[in-house]
């Protein structure tokens, strides 16, 4: 499986996320080619303000991993994770970091605070951006202009 | 109850979690004058990067009150909330946070990203530092010497 298949199952989270309501993120974390961990936003439905999708998927890995790190895998994500949810990568030590639509307002790699290039930042996965960044970006808008 | 006998609480949790072998940091979150949840790191227990002692906290307040977001809460931390936890802090809006020691590694508040005072940060909580101050730094010291 390549790239664009690993956002494609974060968008099927993304879009299972919105119809129960929530902010439509998901996210998926791979390892050695295979998805490990997968889930949209559940902020709403768990009362949790920390139910994000990267944090609920770095959470599985770690679970099913027994282990706090996860040097070999890597997260995929619909949208720019923002800085709670790039703290919580570098401190899982997340290889590789892919991400569809950047940020503007909450982002926190490219745009806002740029975690990872702070100099108390110990750990910085690669970075790739911009997988799907158009269909991202539209699922979004449709959202919010729904919720109106 | 005053704000010294509520972080003299959090400290209990930091103690626990030393016993634990975790890094000695408590929490506790208030309302009304009573405390609604309390932890201590339980990152290597739960094989959890997240399991900070405030996101502990903050999910389990918010789970109490079926409510994603605490702005009648204050929430007492021995140290300085990390970026992640500020970040966390900020979209449970909490009213107000009291810390300890403050953190010029890994602190994000009045350190480091200074989070509450970025334009994208939507939520302040009023702040209040130095309560308990020495005992934290103390407490900190005495584990990662104990480490080594």
């Amino acid at each position: 499986m390549k790239s664009a298949s690993f956002m494609d199952s974060a968008f099927e989270e993304a879009e299972s996320a919105s119809y129960r309501g929530e902010v439509p993120i998901g996210a998926v974390a791979v390892l050695a080619g295979q998805i490990i961990a997968r889930a949209g936003n559940r902020t709403r439905e768990l009362n949790d303000p920390t139910a994000h999708a990267e944090i609920l998927v770095i959470r599985e890995a770690c679970s099913k991993l027994s282990s706090e790190r996860l040097p070999q895998v890597d997260l995929y994500v619909t949208l720019e994770p923002c800085p709670m949810c790039a703290a919580a990568i570098s401190f899982a030590r997340i290889r590789r970091l892919y991400f569809g639509a950047s940020d503007e307002k909450g982002g926190a790699v490219t745009n806002g605070i740029t975690y990872f290039s702070q100099p108390t930042c110990h750990h910085s996965p690669d970075i790739y951006t911009g997988i799907g960044e158009v269909q991202s970006a539209l699922m979004l808008r449709r959202f919010f202009q729904q919720k109106r």
